[in-house]
């Protein structure tokens, strides 16, 4: 058990996603035994959740606290419906929850778009941001291990002013996670040279020059893994194409090879004596341990799990919201963004 | 030696990209070994050239001829400046033995740009075309084994017209290949729900409902290698960037499989025993059976070949713009296209 000081507060939508409580309830019993300032609201309906948390000491203790909400935004709920007609989701009374200062983080593994719609609407954006971006890091081959990614969805139709904000707020958070004050950014693009790239990556190259960020150029996608870069920018479409189409080429070379381990006698013996060597390669690739995106640029933290997370990677998403409470993200950025208007105004 | 009835001739510039005519007669010979219909103009620097044709039997017996060029675009060369400042080039002289007749292909290891620019400005676009694309087959898992994807990095910047054009362009291609009349044709996007996509994709929506073609929907990235679809169609920007991150994410894993393989003396017995395997999965993957991209919708026939093209990957583009040729894949596009105008100026 670590000993902190501030206590953290952590609103879980317990029903949104694949899995369900099942899975959420081991994540969040694990995450308050690894933090002794942590306490969670743990948010759903009640008849689902109390027979669980019933057989939880932390329950009894009153570490784990219910909170009732009637209904759940389904993965297929267009986001504005959710917006309007379920008012009592889970999803929504997460994020009531740091909105009227029950909480300090909301956490869901629910409809992305829903989610976001939702977060807009009751947190609104901080002064001075114009759209919330999503965040995620991913491993690298670099020594830190991973970088960060945004905006991978939240917004397809930007201009360069957007990409320009999500930079800044990718740095805060690359900063809040790796405590290196001067995080490398960069701007996704299709080439290295300055020609390279559609309107809106060249449109956005002298504000990221002029932006007091440790802006680094380009970095093409065969760069993700390998170049030594801390954030890398692009549009919701852009950023959101790359993410899938990673995640589409690990799933396939773990298919590959599984398929070729089974092929016969001789290539099943292999696949023993390589257990180590998959398993250790499972471990480095395991999208678990980068689990929780963080929507960016609203009034309060909220964190986005994966819809099928199991326990491992649910908890990894606590950590997260964990840890953006403790570096007081929302702090640095209202703080960021509002020099920045101070200074827009002087010039 | 296989025994076709139409004689083929291929315009190769031998001089453009990293390996050169070291690399590209190897596979000279061996596509002219494979094709008794063939015969090859190698495009470039005589005093480069001629040391090593005439070492070569094909040469002296005339399928292979030299036409000297006597300047190389180089692979940081700006599309326009190549274009302009040198009209001897060996990309511009094989292009330009496309446009007069002498040869019904031309091939190129050089600067995407600067071949794109040169091919547009010496063969001009077919009737009722807009804008060429690029357009490559890759991997996939289906029955089928490859997928094509376009437009690659031709076109950043498109409107809803462009990308319905690339998607009849690209039906045609796949139908060369495969021989497959009907392709499934999908548009990339990052949901397969109809509201999912940018403005660009909602856009073209209407047009691929409406277009003839055996269009099926949505693909999102991660779908690429699975999905049953053969044709795969998306703005350049964002075909590169999927392209690229697929790239890097194989790269990613094949250094850390083999570092985890050399790890200690136990992982190393691992990797002899699993030799098989990894052999397996390199063939599978291995990119250079999919070298060879083809620039769409000029009057004549460009293949494109990876930069770094090894004697294995260049063959594999020149059986690519063989099988263009042999499949006529010019007339039928111009077929294709004018048969649209007709029924649009009808309409």
């Amino acid at each position: 058990m670590k000993n902190h000081q501030v206590q953290i507060k952590l609103a879980v939508d317990m029903m949104s996603g694949d899995n369900g409580a099942q899975e959420f309830l081991p994540a969040v019993v694990s995450a308050l035994n690894v933090h002794d300032n942590l306490s969670v609201l743990a948010i759903g309906k009640s008849e689902e959740l109390l027979p669980l948390l019933e057989k939880e000491s932390l329950f009894k203790s009153g570490r784990i606290t219910l909170i009732p909400a009637t209904e759940v935004v389904e993965m297929d709920d267009a986001p504005q419906s959710a917006l309007r007609n379920k008012k009592d989701s889970s999803m929504r009374v997460a994020i009531d929850c740091v909105k009227d200062g029950r909480a300090d983080a909301a956490m869901s593994a629910g409809n992305t778009g829903a989610l976001l719609a939702t977060a807009k609407f009751v947190l609104k954006t901080l002064p001075g941001i114009m759209r919330p971006a999503i965040c995620t890091s991913i491993p690298s081959l670099r020594e830190r291990g991973f970088v960060h990614l945004l905006d991978l969805g939240a917004n397809v139709d930007v201009t360069p002013e957007h990409l320009y904000q999500f930079a800044k707020m990718g740095a805060l958070l690359s900063s809040a996670v790796s405590g290196d004050p001067e995080p490398k950014v960069s701007l996704m693009n299709i080439g290295t040279e300055a020609m390279k790239g559609n309107e809106l990556v060249r449109g956005t190259v002298p504000l990221m020059e002029n932006s007091g960020l440790n802006y680094i150029g380009f970095t093409e996608p065969d760069g993700i893994f390998f170049d030594d870069v801390d954030v890398i920018v692009s549009d919701g479409f852009t950023g959101n194409i790359a993410l899938k189409t990673l995640e589409g080429t690990i799933k396939m070379i773990v298919s590959q090879l599984s398929s070729s381990f089974k092929r016969n006698l001789f290539t099943k013996c292999a696949a023993v004596v390589s257990l180590p060597v998959i398993n250790d390669l499972k471990v480095k690739l395991d999208p678990r341990k980068h689990n929780g995106a963080s929507l960016l640029g609203l009034r309060g933290i909220v964190v986005k799990s994966h819809g099928n997370a199991d326990r491992v990677s649910f908890q990894n998403a606590i950590e997260i919201s964990v840890k953006l409470v403790e570096q007081k993200i929302i702090e640095k950025m209202r703080k960021q963004f509002e020099t920045a208007e101070i200074k827009q105004s002087e010039e």
